[in-house]
């Protein structure tokens, strides 16, 4: 009975711009594909306005790279591009070449659920200039989404001060992926559960749901309809009372929770889908309490996201658990982290030392950061108080560090390299190609989420003007920096 | 060398919400499973604040549908689901009664690439009950997204006036099918072609790529840069300038192309990513004339969207190609269409009549149209003048049409059925589960979409403030669905 979708039965390989493969032709004829590079993804702006993001998609990322492949169908695909005078695009023997590629570069990268930040290398490729190149557009496509969206995620959970939030958002989300790798991180960001049952079989997810405005439209009336869902599924009776009118609906509710109890069953919930949420769950609390029944809870949705639910907890609305869609699936107010990936050193011709690289701009947010770059992220008191982007190869040579933001030289700190209170945020995943660490489960990134937005101040997680975390460049390598930027300005 | 991508190569029957299947298992402990029902996929409010929309999605849709099937395994992942009780959700013999569900419903559909309105349904599914409900999140999925980034790439096609529009967005696309399904509804609207080379090998897109600025980061120089690529892909020259110096960077494509010329190849065009585009492209443009490449394009690319084309162009900027990425393909400003699936009607329990069904709500544009709705466009010089919605059982019996707004009932238009002055949007493609429509190619849906904007008044496709084209519901049904209101708004 097993069928195959064949749109994602293939490879994903060529799931990149074209511009990557004709980038990869063009160092091939060069003689350069083996050149080694180190490449980093990286955004430049904290999303939502917000102080931090969650990083997010590394577990894809391994996938891809576990398959990389071209196959031959790509490879007759690519075969039939042209250039601008009708003649092949690609010489066979390029494509040949292409075919026997396999992927033997080392990755490192920042664990899924890290709280991260911006100019923060979230994976650092090396390797083979070919290889690297080709991988930007997918390592993008995954790793801006996913932190998006977790991020996102983690900011909707503070909003609900530790109460359940659950995922609705596949119904409009941004394609079948956007469905659920959303729902993945979501739940890692804090969600609770989602509603969509094929991320709760691929990720195990919990999953959750009752019933629709559909089901009480069907009936002859709203009593008939919810105690026709209890008798069907007395184990699982959150009753969405707002198809009529929402009052009218929490009385209904009532009646058919009366039902249950004298079956022994739980009236779980009811949920509230329209209206003004915060008049409306103060109106159905009292009904139910009345009712005897304060241990049910409510449920609200439409349209809910951070803010919404910071008034709402504000207004003292009586919610008890949270159902986000839209909002949290699409990153609405930001539906876009703008994650880059630049190559920031390549071994010179002769193969004896690194080439540090830069890319210019007039914005200097815009201007890349050279060297083998790693994270180190210093602690006191179990809070994290700065992080230094550092240059592998150029260690400082004592343990008093400076760091300085990139955006303004003026702003320095100092760290010391005390044991046990600092850590580098790079982690091997693969060396030479081959993986050399273990994905964790959902779980476990998702409690480390919990656990990393624990060693934030409190000032840092705000929703509005959030407190700005320290991150700078450790000193030597803002010099190397600073030196190349002006040995460019000057030479073009 | 094939691989296959586990993610993707099940089913996709599980991608729903679990109140679908909590549903579905309530209509079958009720014996309601194979009540006829009637259920319409629409959205309320154009996107952008625009006034149209393009439906885009239904391929999608139509595979979807021809693969309808729960597995093995996903039945093994549904029985292990609990409810409340910690006992589970779903009985066994459900459970196979889902597995032994065929697809037999009638789907009427608006055809891909359509210029469509509010309340108008784009997806009419007709059958039963149970089979209707299963079905609502995958549709609103592909729908909601795909009809979003087709009506997003028309109004940037409209922005750029005729020149070529080029899709760049895969690397901030919203996951992987958020950047697949949108570089096919892009070209639906009207892109020249994609970055997007999976997207160009699945859907026949035309693809289109150069280089990035890690290319020219690898040399010593950019003109070493620009060079060494102009030897390997003659036929392909756009040279991105904008590495260090723009300017500085045009002379060096210049210089490239010279030596192009000498070789007797095409010196194609620049692009321009970063800086002010219409400054910068006035000042390269000089000096691309000066030098005799008046044929040599311009792209221009930077988080462009169609308020900022339309201003380059009021600016007389002298772009000849555009470059769209971000904006295009998570449709930024709006990067959810609200889209809905409503009931509209159900069989009586006799199985004697329609019970024709609302939804109620405070705000009226929330509340549902019922009846078996069909869509008829009237036309005047080939010009569209309005949209009658109306029901199929109750066709007005005679040719002059009244149309109401749903929104305000004073609003009201007179429309004339005159042979070949009209035509009904709703075509059938399955009846009984099987497909009697053959999907057109994509070239065959970009041309439709063309053809349809022709029709419509261009005051309806401004930016700011568009006209509200007419559409209302035929005075029958609008007497039909104000009754039902009254008469549920009484009982309630």
């Amino acid at each position: 009975m097993k069928i195959t979708r064949n749109l994602y039965s293939s490879n994903l390989t060529l799931l990149t711009d074209l511009y990557q493969l004709t980038m990869a032709y063009g160092y091939w004829k060069a003689g350069m594909t083996d050149r080694e590079a180190v490449f980093n993804l990286f955004f430049r702006r904290n999303p939502f306005k917000g102080g931090y993001a969650i990083a997010c998609g590394l577990s894809y990322v391994i996938d891809f790279l576990e398959n990389f492949n071209i196959s031959d169908e790509d490879v007759a695909y690519l075969s039939t591009l042209k250039g601008n005078d009708d003649k092949q695009l690609f010489e066979p023997k390029f494509l040949d070449y292409l075919q026997q590629l396999e992927f033997t570069c080392d990755v490192d990268a920042v664990e899924e659920g890290s709280v991260v930040f911006p100019q923060e290398p979230l994976i650092r490729i090396k390797g083979s200039l070919i290889q690297c190149q080709i991988l930007e557009t997918l390592l993008l496509n995954m790793v801006n989404f996913q932190s998006l969206i977790a991020t996102k995620s983690s900011r909707i959970c503070l909003a609900a001060r530790g109460e359940e939030v659950l995922e609705f958002g596949l119904r409009r989300a941004q394609g079948i992926d956007g469905g659920l790798a959303a729902s993945r991180a979501a739940y890692i960001g804090g969600c609770a559960a989602t509603s969509n049952v094929l991320a709760g079989k691929l990720f195990d997810i919990p999953v959750k749901g009752t019933h629709a405005h559909s089901w009480v439209m069907s009936f002859e009336s709203e009593i008939e309809a919810f105690e026709t869902y209890a008798e069907a599924l007395p184990n699982n009776c959150i009753f969405l009372v707002d198809t009529y009118d929402t009052i009218e609906g929490v009385k209904h509710a009532i009646k058919a929770g009366n039902r249950l109890k004298e079956k022994g069953y739980k009236f779980a919930g009811i949920r509230l889908d329209s209206g003004d949420l915060a008049y409306l769950s103060t109106k159905a609390r009292e009904l139910l309490d009345a009712a005897g029944f304060t241990e049910t809870v409510i449920v609200a949705s439409n349209d809910l996201d951070e803010h919404i639910i910071d008034s709402l907890k504000q207004q003292d609305a009586k919610i008890n658990v949270w159902g986000v869609g839209t909002k949290m699936v699409t990153a609405y107010d930001q539906p876009a982290l703008g994650g880059v990936y630049k190559l920031s050193a390549l071994r010179n011709k002769e193969n004896t030392a690194w080439d540090y690289k830069v890319k210019l701009s007039e914005q200097a947010i815009k201007i890349s950061t050279p060297g083998i770059q790693q994270i180190r992220r210093f602690y006191a008191n179990g809070e994290c108080i700065g992080d230094a982007i550092y240059d592998e190869e150029n260690l400082p040579k004592n343990d008093n560090w400076t760091i300085i933001d990139p955006m303004d030289m003026t702003r320095r700190k100092k760290m010391t390299i005390v044991e046990g209170e600092y850590k580098d945020l790079l982690k091997p995943i693969f060396v030479n190609g081959k993986r050399v660490y273990k994905k964790p489960d959902l779980q476990t990134i998702q409690a480390k989420v919990k656990d990393e937005l624990k060693t934030l101040h409190r000032s840092i997680k705000r929703f509005t003007n959030p407190h700005s975390y320290p991150v700078g460049l450790e000193k030597g390598l803002y010099d190397l920096k600073t030196d190349l930027i002006l040995k460019l300005r000057e030479v073009e």
